[in-house]
């Protein structure tokens, strides 16, 4: 006889998009609670309700207050759950819908972005052990004080992995629009494969190089409590990819995946002086101007004269004006030659834990693109990861090549 | 100097059906705020969310459950409180919104129909005293055990009333689509009047036969908690109607109010055996069927044998197959002769605390109704309300004709 579970299943703003998707997942999860598992359904709010609340409030007055967002956004997630447990009612599963502050999510008191103090769930152990299903509305909490937050971009994933934690949950599954964690974006790799599993470390490589199947955050927390999740999709029935500590047998792989972000554009700062504060006071004006840096390369410069360098940056190809004007506004302060910038890079990356006991990784990758006349510019590594630009054309000839030399 | 005065304003959903109405009504409150008035400000859904979410749940399933049906519904008010705390805000009138449960509004556990317990607004008058308007949710409270419950039609005016006599309040604000309470409604009586003021029990009476200005429920708990209130629009600046107990000065005037209601019909029974228990069991049946009964009369049968009478009700046009099913299915059990229904009929009723004081009002109207050649079916007579059942066809030229010979 099978021992029975406890399973925590999160299902984004498309999976409940509309009464139809919700009946699904209401099916989807009566299946698995027949089984004999218990079930806590995490859901978001219905795809397109918290971008209508938005503009409601936008409407009013362009920076609303942080507090009256959380209040309003809340509503969307609130919602679902209502939706949810009625949809499990019509097919006879027992089901009970709960707030983030019912489900016992306390967090700290920074509306938009807050971040989860502690569950105390005693709310959903009470309800499961009655038989039901708990539908929790993710993307929310409560703080001490009784005032509604929301957790920020990703938030229900977090919810998801965080309460999967609290419960002691034997497994955590993410549902979403894509099948799992693929070697390689299927658009630009048709032979890219689904990977069976996958390190918290190299997810997190590939979320933060725009392979964007969670937020950074949610697998930092499932790794820091050891909450193996799986992320797979709401529209079949295959198993997805296995998030999970590295274990020996994934030190085999060496390069578990290959990315080809092409939203990248580059900042170069010809011939700056090299004396302490620079840097600093360089990124520190950026960070100002809201623009997120990604990599930075510092060289020294072939220049005459005193110590200088040159000194690149990568940002999102949107801010690249605004970092522009940011730089240019530091030139008399700082007193650099030139500033160039290159909209036309794509970054390409390879992420393996594999790699840290594999010589000769770096020497290949540069191989193979050299061998399609790719030229490399800025070239920039960690140790499960090796990122380099290149020209944005040569950008989909040089992931083919690639995914084809590390992984077939 | 003006003393600081407590107000409480309760917006309904068309008051604060879109963004431009919100901010409308942010303007008027911050009017009141800068006259040195605390104000707590109670409001509805935006028209048509609310309805939405019921077809969502409906799309599901024909009967959704009520508590997840308060899960959803209490949203719609949450949404409205957090936008107009943004209004407030973009015209630099600090302002906190707050759920009824925030608000200390402590229900029953009876879900779409819960009853206030108690409340205990701490947080109400902390964020007043600390100089902010106070949003509060209509519509909504929560249980000891913190399930979020919804009051049920008119739930928002409940709160409205409920919060003023909680919170001291020196006067309570109704804004609805409507000037005030009227002596007659103006679309059948072009030369009706607006009211100065109403008593509790005259405005009763009218809410019960059909000027549907507020629901009785919050009439009642205003009288008992000795809430003062003013029903006024929120589109101008007219001076509204003052409901409140009764005055000597009130009982000068013999009627307040006349009114016409087009949605009855009535339901006749003949010949019913004449022993104890027979009404009992019809209108037990009636209940159970859900079908809201009105007036009631009953009259010596003119037959011969043992002793009989005939027995008419009214109910809501649309419920009237519904009554005669449930009659007919009582036939060979209470064993009357004949079931006859009509659904042409109108009750005109005239109201007015002045009545109890004033003999010869019955008489008045009778004569007025004869001399227009309208033949009156079943009488009923409160204390200080007469209504007649009358051929509907004939029902605007006798509300004028009342409304002529007692109001003017």
């Amino acid at each position: 006889m099978k021992s029975m579970a406890l399973i925590v299943q999160k299902y984004g703003g498309t999976s409940v998009g509309n009464t139809d998707r919700i009946k699904n997942v209401a099916r989807r999860v009566a299946e698995y609670r027949k089984r004999g598992d218990q079930v806590v359904v995490v859901v978001s709010a219905m795809s397109g309700v918290t971008d209508g609340l938005i503009k409601l409030a936008k409407d009013i007055v362009p920076l609303p207050s942080e507090r009256e967002m959380d209040m309003l956004l809340a509503t969307g997630e609130q919602q679902t759950i209502a939706l949810t447990a009625i949809a499990l009612h019509a097919i006879d599963q027992p089901a009970v819908s709960m707030t983030g502050a019912q489900a016992g999510i306390v967090t700290d008191g920074v509306h938009t972005k807050a971040k989860i103090h502690n569950i105390t769930p005693k709310q959903v152990h009470d309800a499961l052990d009655a038989g039901n299903v708990v539908i929790v509305a993710g993307f929310q909490g409560e703080t001490k004080d009784g005032q509604i937050t929301t957790l920020g971009r990703g938030g229900s994933d977090l919810t998801a992995i965080a309460l999967a934690a609290a419960l002691k949950a034997d497994l955590c599954q993410i549902y979403t629009d894509v099948d799992g964690v693929y070697t390689a974006d299927p658009r630009l790799v048709p032979n890219a494969t689904k990977l069976t599993e996958i390190s918290y470390d190299e997810m997190l490589e590939l979320a933060s190089l725009g392979a964007k199947v969670m937020q950074s955050r949610s697998v930092e927390f499932a790794k820091k409590f050891g909450v193996v999740f799986e992320v797979r999709s709401s529209l079949n029935d295959n198993p997805g990819t296995i998030v999970k500590e590295e274990t020996k047998s994934m030190e085999g792989v060496v390069v578990r995946g290959v990315s080809l972000d092409k939203n990248q554009a580059k900042v170069t700062l010809v011939a700056v002086p090299d004396k302490p504060g620079v840097a600093a006071r360089i990124f520190k004006a950026i960070g100002d101007a809201t623009v997120n840096v990604d990599m930075i390369v510092q060289n020294i410069s072939h220049g005459s004269g005193s110590p200088a360098t040159d000194l690149s940056f990568t940002v999102d190809k949107p801010d690249l004006l605004k970092a522009q004007k940011v730089i240019e506004g530091l030139k008399s302060e700082i007193g650099y030659k030139e500033v160039l910038t290159d909209g036309n890079i794509g970054k390409l990356s390879i992420v393996g834990i594999g790699m840290k006991s594999h010589a000769g990784v770096a020497g290949k990758l540069f191989e193979t693109l050299a061998n399609e006349g790719v030229n490399i510019g800025m070239i920039s590594t960690s140790e499960i990861k090796i990122s380099v630009t290149i020209d944005l054309a040569k950008g989909e000839q040089a992931i083919k090549a690639v995914h084809k030399a590390f992984i077939g």
